[in-house]
């Protein structure tokens, strides 16, 4: 047994729901918030995470936390849907870093693909600025109300 | 809006619920099947459908039956990771044709990742026999008991 287990309170997912760390915003609540992947794999890619669980992986996550999650997710992969028109959307959850996790409190990737259009690598390349980020966020929130 | 909205009753997974198709199983309730892919992009591959919902993808399925899937999902994680000992496991979930999803009946990937070893493409190749994936789901079932 290989995963990751430990939540370390410092992580940046952590760091993001205090306040501590900047993030642009797709959906908020008491209990789960979206934002935009810093390193998106394509257009409008983002992550949703839960607030109150701290919980490291799909594996480890509550009961309650987990269906709080997905139910949020799905809200997000809507509103990807409808306010970017993509041709597809991938939902991802890499659980423990040999299989693609690099920030270890449970996050739910929302990946939207569009034909022709090639899905880069995971957590690559140079991070996107919030500049550049924003106005797809805002598209996303604009189809989430 | 180019998603897949139609629901045939004559898709590969809803045969397999009714029998009409033969299938690994993994875990089998009122409401859930979990069966080995046959297209397996690592050892213990495997797919988890809910069997009252005819929801074509994720964002289409109604909340309890999403809530359902969720956790008995999480639950064939567990089994896998106790049964089969991976490195890692990606949960993946395509909604439409352009991000990957070639039976539209919903269903979620639950795919062991392993040091060293390269994940196949999806749903490539040629499709593995029972025999061969009875052995591996038998381990995941004692894993689940």
């Amino acid at each position: 047994m290989s995963l990751e287990t430990e939540y370390d309170p410092d992580n940046i997912f952590a760091k993001i729901i205090r306040g501590d760390m900047p993030c642009v915003k797709v959906l908020e609540t008491d209990k789960i918030l979206a934002f935009m992947d810093v390193f998106p794999q394509s257009e409008g890619h983002c992550l949703v995470i839960h607030k109150q669980s701290q919980a490291v992986n799909f594996l480890d996550v509550e009961p309650e936390a987990l269906s709080e999650l997905t139910a949020a997710t799905q809200e997000v992969a809507r509103a990807v849907h409808y306010g970017l028109n993509p041709d597809g959307i991938r939902i991802m959850q890499f659980s423990g870093a040999r299989a693609g996790q690099t920030v270890f409190h449970l996050h739910i990737h929302v990946l939207p693909v569009y034909e022709g259009v090639v899905v880069a690598a995971h957590a690559s390349g140079k991070p996107a600025d919030a500049e550049s980020l924003e106005p797809i966020a805002a598209k996303i929130r604009a189809a989430l109300a």
